[in-house]
């Protein structure tokens, strides 16, 4: 089988699988000095996932949140990039197995990230939206607008109301966002684009299996954020499980609310890969040492959401975000070098930051060194923080000429149904579109 | 069968088809205080066709050229817009006939533009790329990443270098701007993100049926567009047909070019609507009289691109291009308040407002008024008039800010395969994406 076309080089060779936000800071720390570095990615770019939301509501284009891979490195010697689909790690040979032929490593680091967890319920699966990819925010955006567009078609007032009721699952940071976002277009947008809809019609509930919001930020943040909402116009339901739904109800424990979209955002799990051994595996994340090295496993590492560490501050191990994965990523780096340069490896200690979720026009809040910030200069730090995170510059200004142009005019301006969502086009292309799988 | 939900009203209801640059400009000049206007499109944007190719090479994203219509008419009474599939006119019932149900007019106005016409060819028209909507624009925009990618992984040179290579068919603006802009990619950007990859075996060729460029323009223009475009590298045949292409070779009279992608940018034709009586028809276009009317109809008009309107000057009927377009949604607006109020009926007449063509970096010609300019200066010309003409103020800033990125940056920002495009999903989705059907 033909190979992926790397050069053989005397410096050891570190494979990264997945350019997330945890493979793109190691692959950025490792000098081609010391090491020749191969990233492999289904995907050509980096996604910002924190705001594949306002891709999904009309706000931002897939270009503000996505920067290609291959620019990241242009100064970059010794530093190879591919498109592939990663099949499976053959430990005995040392190579990663990919749709496009194999790839010798002598350290191989696995940061290939999480997809949606259904929990197992197929119908949920079959029927819900997932949002973990660029290809299904912009699903859920045409979605959205198609919903309306049958609206003012259909003359069946419960078919009507279906497809203006959204029912979002999982009161995490994603589903606090787009339930905002949603409201927003409903109180500001879609009002002026469908003057003969009955907005009154259109509800928005939110779901969450735990008492509370926002379970990784303190309890202001979580009762602001359900206050927010509810001024908005959301209904949040805690301690309210989905049990089902087919398409057209969603049933929970003790209610059944009509809805034709019910978009998922109550949990991840890890993307799978072959060749890990069981004994390593737990709850779909991969069990590592506090030096991010695979149990069981020789000179595989893995990183972020797809590695479970469990250490004496985090015995269930670190939550599935970007620092976390950004922070293992800076560690390894410097662990992989001291591998061959020699030196005691550091051991990873997690540095929460904070966090932050935004509700809506002039509303967040803000966890940050034990103080809590809302409203307006907690929307501000969001911004700010947000538009510093994405990756060039050019993407920075996009996203900020399209924040102001929002913020002034009360509009989303990327109304675009591109390419029509179906179901089916959906079954084939884009559930588990994070696995790594064919681009 | 279900209508289209347009409550009845006193006024003459104007029905047009298509949003496009006649469509939309009649249905901006027609008051609501004399009819009820409803526009029908199987989109729900209308699209700058001329900025197209910029989409299709990484420059902008769709939401720089594409505007949603129903932002348009945001303070219009009395005015609908409806995203459905035109099938047919039933003149006896006065109603157009689509797939969400028959919609009655009063005055219906066809305004549904052109599509890739491939002249009969068939194995042309299952290999070749058009470029005459958004979806085919990023399809095309995909593939040319992916070609880039599949370069890379491979070991036989023969392959390698079919996938480097672009040929494309057609001398007119479209052709010339693309040719341009793939020149630039393979100067500027792609070197830099394919270190790997050899350029020199990288060839773009510009085919042309007739002995020069850019027919609708002056001598100079056409020449200085050749002269522009060896330049930048792209091999430019005049006088030269393609006769077949299975995919892999494009065969010409006298040769064969190795290329795997061929984009057609050859010529257009009208799209079709059952019940047009076909003595009304001509060369896939709609006979129309010099106030638009369609010849053998009653209270049915055609504007633009699909309507066929013979005059002295002009006795092969208008060229296919925007402002005609223009020009005939205002001659329309105007003969519809004289028909319902009284008033002699105005007769077309085309003002050729000159027509210009990049080229590439500082490098454009436009033709005006019997003047002729070329270089730096019509380059700027064309890039303030384009800009001008893109409907929105947000869409202005954004395709300036990505312009002022790439043109000091020397790159172009957005590599991104969101949806990698198969010939398959073409042959289902986008061919004929611009014939009215279903969204």
């Amino acid at each position: 089988m033909a190979s992926l076309n790397i050069p053989e080089s005397k410096k050891n060779r570190v494979v990264i699988l997945g350019g997330g936000f945890g493979g793109l800071t190691l692959a950025k720390k490792l000098s081609s000095r010391e090491f020749q570095v191969v990233l492999v990615d289904k995907h050509n770019y980096h996604t910002f996932q924190p705001l594949l939301y306002q891709v999904a509501t009309a706000g931002l284009e897939p270009d503000s949140i996505a920067y290609p891979l291959r620019k990241i490195f242009h100064k970059k010697q010794e530093f190879y990039f591919r498109v592939a689909e990663a099949k499976a790690v053959d430990e005995e040979k040392s190579e990663l197995v990919t749709d496009r032929g194999n790839l010798r490593y002598d350290h191989l680091v696995l940061a290939m990230g999480s997809t949606t967890n259904f929990f197992g319920n197929e119908n949920v699966e079959r029927y819900a939206m997932p949002m973990k990819s660029l290809p299904e925010a912009l699903n859920l955006r045409s979605l959205i607008l198609q919903n309306f567009e049958a609206s003012l078609l259909t003359d069946d007032l419960k078919e009507r109301e279906r497809l203006m009721n959204y029912v979002i699952v999982g009161g995490g940071p994603t589903g606090v966002e787009l339930a905002g976002a949603i409201a927003e277009l409903k109180t500001h947008v879609l009002p002026e684009d469908y003057p003969d809809l009955d907005f009154r019609r259109m509800t928005i509930h939110l779901l969450e299996a735990s008492p509370r919001l926002l379970n990784g930020m303190s309890d202001k943040s979580g009762d602001q954020a359900v206050k927010g909402l509810e001024k908005l116009g959301v209904q949040v339901w805690t301690d309210t499980m989905v049990k089902d739904y087919d398409g057209e109800t969603v049933i929970t424990e003790d209610r059944k609310l009509p809805a034709s979209t019910l978009i998922w955002a109550a949990g991840v799990k890890g993307n799978q890969l072959d060749g890990i051994p069981d004994a390593s595996k737990e709850r779909g994340r991969i069990l590592v040492d506090e030096q991010c090295r695979i149990m069981g496993m020789k000179s595989v590492y893995a990183i972020g959401d797809v590695a479970l560490m469990k250490q004496d501050s985090h015995p269930n191990g670190h939550p599935m975000v970007a620092p976390v994965a950004v922070q293992q990523g800076k560690l390894l780096a410097a662990n992989l070098r001291r591998t061959i340069k020699g030196g005691e490896l550091k051991t990873f200690s997690y540095f929460n930051k904070g966090s932050m979720a935004t509700i809506g026009r002039n509303k967040a809040v803000v966890d940050v060194a034990g103080l809590h910030f809302k409203g307006f200069i907690a929307w501000l730090m969001w911004m700010f923080l947000h538009l510093m995170e994405l990756v060039g510059f050019r993407n920075r200004i996009i996203a900020l000429v399209n924040w102001m142009s929002s913020y002034f005019s009360y509009d989303k301006g990327i109304r675009l149904i591109i390419r029509p969502f179906s179901r089916e086009e959906r079954k084939v292309e884009d559930v588990h579109a994070d696995v790594p799988s064919e681009s």
